[in-house]
């Protein structure tokens, strides 16, 4: 007996519902972030993780446009990748957070080898490009989904960071600028496609694992920062340590 | 300018040195376990995120011998699907650790289906996995040599759990009886190989990586279990939880 598939509206309050309840604005690590209760290296190792997930996202755009055989799909999956990498005469999205990196003092080396990030960062990371390569291209795009919560974290980032931490310089923080009218944009572009595509009530529980699923990897990366760099004591082997003990 | 390559004995020592720096037996999680200090739910919780590694072990397996032309590799590496599937008449590896979770009133389905367990540990062993399928295949055997240092690990897990928890029912403990000479031979197995086919430095690094990537593979399994089930309050979404509160 097949269960009756939900109205596009129905399917958009159910992705919805997703994000409220476990989206990585509701972790301890994003609290203590934006309340201003980390130091110097808690920011860095913080900073340093993410660079690597920022890295792949192009990776992840490039291979969801690869598997698409429809132009105008493949074009408007394009500005992500302008975005993320930059276009003639505008830097793009990585090499904005490679400037709270520099900001935050770190080597660039250090950060764009990603030598140094931990392990379990990149096995997130490397798990949502997986996903992306390998499921069902709605679901693909159901993965990107986060993006409808980001505007807001954002906001609250850049006013958390400016408020509480005089070690991070103002101008550091254009990624967050930059970010909410994309992210805004990009989840439009994709919660209509999966409205559109997402039409039996299993595909329609696939695209909302795919949202669960992407929530998971990013509360496993604060899960990972929280438990290395605010416990004292955990860096795991080979991770980022500070120059000096904060 | 080539880098003088090492003798076999020289490879053996760096080897060697990995698991003494970065084998998961340092792993705090580690010694609260075997140091008694855990509750019930916490064992629970180990040994429930294991059963995910444990299924996924035969996989890895079976990719690797996919992955080679030669008969006489693949029979003697196929001791090891049979170690962990079972053989006719004899039980396998993964039934001896449902063995351990039922002793330990773990739901069966709960942990077959693997539902609960941790997305870090999902990324983690998958992760693994991958790297068996994609890099050369003496990295993958590489990577397979933690087993030079689990014989040890395993006696001391055997006793530690026998005198600290009442709660483990000694006959649910054969998994860790039957492993340590099949760890023995494996190992011996996979350290010849890897002493026989990496003869340039740089293909002597890309093993020495092999074998402290699958040690982070560990070590990230550990991290994420003492976060989740040794500090208060921070299990993530859908992870597995207490029917009543420890």
């Amino acid at each position: 007996m097949a269960t009756r598939a939900w109205s596009g509206t129905e399917l958009e309050k159910r992705l919805r519902a997703v994000g409220a309840e476990e989206y990585h604005h509701r972790h301890p690590f994003h609290q203590l972030l934006h309340g201003g209760r980390l130091d110097l290296f808690q920011v860095q190792a913080w900073a340093l993780n993410r660079a690597y997930y920022q890295s792949q996202i192009p990776v992840k755009d490039a291979t969801l446009i690869a598997r698409s055989e429809d132009p105008e799909f493949r074009r408007a999956w394009r500005r992500r990748l302008a975005d993320h990498d930059g276009d003639l005469g505008e830097i793009g999205g990585y090499e904005r957070w490679l400037a709270l990196t520099d900001g935050l003092d770190l080597d660039r080396d250090l950060v764009t080898s990603a030598g140094a990030v931990l392990p379990a960062t990149r096995f997130a990371v490397d798990a949502y490009v997986r996903f992306v390569r390998e499921r069902p291209l709605v679901e693909a795009v159901a993965s990107s989904l986060t993006e409808l919560f980001a505007p807001e974290i954002i906001s609250q980032r850049v006013s958390g960071m400016l408020a509480h931490y005089a070690f991070v310089p103002p101008e550091s923080l254009a990624y967050f600028e930059a970010r909410p009218p994309q992210a805004r944009r990009d989840a439009a572009f994709a919660l209509a496609y999966v409205k559109r595509y997402a039409k039996t009530r299993n595909c329609q529980d696939a695209v909302v694992a795919a949202l669960r699923f992407k929530c998971s990897v990013l509360w496993a990366m604060l899960d990972a920062l929280y438990y290395a760099y605010v416990m004292p004591g955990q860096v795991p082997p080979g991770a980022f340590m500070p120059q000096t003990p904060p």
